[in-house]
């Protein structure tokens, strides 16, 4: 596969503000974009050179839209298999649908990532409630069950802690096929956003620290508070799965960081984004490239930018609902730099915009 | 006037890669755009939520696109003061026509300036060859000969030397009403380039440095080789200006250096430009706020952002015509930051894209 050409067209699965973002990185570099999405109301729209509004389940749409790109990425892991293989069928897809197939299921994903010798959560497989006993049995409570398919920020998971009706847990995820992972008593989650470019090349952005308020990121710090060693253990993680899944793009790693008494530090995989990602959002003016430039710039199969931190240390802070009504005060703070989404609506829970601080 | 709601459409006047980088920034800052342009190739209307194609004779299309935004702006000097005076019946144009006006002029500029108190090359108003006449023999040659009107990157000016044909001189400007300017032997071409809020409020970037090559801007650099007072003399001719103009947005004040035999530092204001300029796309990376979002940010009415530059010097280097082809090296040069303009066609003389350097 030769680089794009200057100019080419990216199409976009899914117009979210992670969509969007994709889209003003490739402007930045010249390219056009085309983001198909199933919401009317999609962000990226406003920014892209074509749109196509039509459900993920339109075979014709998603044809049409696939020859009249070069290349085309998402922005979310659960786009429908059908759907990447319709697109596959007319068009590049990168990341590839190796990618999505690993990562919409969490038994798959939790399997793979086993696979290749890296530390998880212990985990079973739980296809009905007499799978859910023996996996408790096995792992003991507290433990997590989750739904394998189609759950994101915090949404398709349930806890069980000692005592709890394991049914009742059941039912709460609607009996779905899921798996069950043993609760980590972890110090800090972090994560490791990477790029993998075409030629296989890694391009790694430095380990961030990430706290969650009921299941959603609410913030990122770089650097992480972790030694040397850790820093380079996440660096090799991302290694290993971006080679495993022949990756080009950016990806996510999520990673529990676990200290023993005596300091020791352990990271366990707890679950890998096929996409930009949340927690990489600190790169956008806080690294030498970011994130959204990064992925064009792989899925174009141009030279990866450089990954390096700016500046002393960054913050990025989630502006979720109601927070979006401090957007005048940040907008007076001096070197805070706003990031808004063009969503209409603040609803609770919703994702407006972000700000990243960088200390010099 | 309160400040632009969020999510409001800013309306652009020109579809340039002005008002393109102008468009991107909105969109970082959850804002539409609607652009207007005679151009159905302009690189804005990929990156813009609406776009209109008329000229800007079509008093319908100006009224119906001015309808149908918060507030009107233009990356371009030369918007016909009918096309002006029809937007601002229907919507807030910032910066206003005044500023056009006074700039679309060469004489009604240097007299403004010097209005000021602010020094400029000794300067003369030509209607005819007569006139022509009388200006050099106040003046003297070398002096350079410009069109009060419709000048940009060296167009639509020639230089008068001793013993030159002064008739053949006016001819080859079309005859048109003129000016003649004395020839500075300056030291350096500067610029600055301001921001002034609704509040009156100015924020400056520190001045550059600019190398031009036939007549259009081929590199700047930050900072300028410059002593302390001269870069203080700069922000002030910049308060001077904005505070006149009563201006709302982003604004470049082009500067000659002069430097006497003992070193003494002079400025002499050459030009204004009344919109984000391209002496300002180093902010872009190198600075706290992009010209183009504090632009934004200006005519939005909201709090300007902060100017500092971002390392110990930034220069930006335009990309011209064939240039255009070092791109695929300059991706692969670490920390560069490539912005292309999606232009097709990579013409001689044509602006193709600019890249920016930081020194850290």
């Amino acid at each position: 596969m030769s680089p794009l050409a200057p100019g080419a067209t990216i199409g976009i699965l899914g117009g979210g503000q992670l969509g969007r973002l994709i889209a003003l990185a490739a402007a930045r570099l010249g390219l056009k974009t085309h983001v198909f999405s199933d919401d009317p109301d999609s962000p990226a729209f406003a920014v892209a050179a074509h749109a196509t509004h039509a459900t993920y389940e339109d075979e014709a749409a998603l044809e049409a839209f696939s020859r009249s790109v070069a290349v085309v990425t998402y922005e979310f892991e659960n786009v429908p298999a059908r759907a990447a293989e319709i697109v596959s069928r007319h068009a590049v897809l990168r990341p590839g649908a190796r990618a999505l197939a690993t990562t919409q299921d969490r038994l798959a994903e939790k399997s793979f990532v086993a696979g290749l010798g890296l530390a998880t959560a212990p985990f079973r497989g739980v296809e009905d409630e007499a799978g859910l006993a023996a996996a408790l049995a096995a792992i003991g409570a507290p433990a997590v069950l989750k739904t394998r398919r189609f759950g994101y920020d915090g949404k398709g998971q349930v806890t069980i802690r000692p005592g709890d009706d394991a049914a009742a847990a059941f039912a709460a995820i609607g009996r779905a096929p899921a798996i069950l992972e043993g609760f980590v008593p972890f110090a800090a989650e972090l994560s490791i956003v990477a790029a993998r470019g075409l030629d296989g090349g890694l391009a790694a952005y430095e380990a961030c620290e990430n706290e969650h308020e009921r299941h959603i990121l609410a913030e990122t710090r770089v650097p992480a508070a972790i030694g040397e060693g850790t820093r380079a253990a996440a660096a090799d993680i991302a290694r290993a799965i971006g080679d495993a899944l022949d990756y080009v793009g950016i990806f996510a790693v999520e990673l529990f960081l676990v200290r023993a008494a005596d300091g020791a530090e352990r990271l366990l995989v707890n679950e890998i984004a096929p996409r930009v990602h949340n927690s990489g959002h600190w790169t956008d003016f806080g690294a030498q490239t970011s994130q959204f430039e990064q992925h064009v710039r792989a899925i174009a199969g141009w030279p990866l930018g450089g990954t390096k931190r700016l500046g002393r240390a960054v913050s990025m802070t989630n502006l979720i609902g109601d927070a979006v009504e401090t957007v005048p005060a940040l907008l007076a703070e001096e070197g805070a730099h706003v990031t808004l989404y063009g969503k209409a609506q603040a609803r609770a829970g919703r994702k407006m915009g972000h700000v990243t601080r960088i200390a010099w």
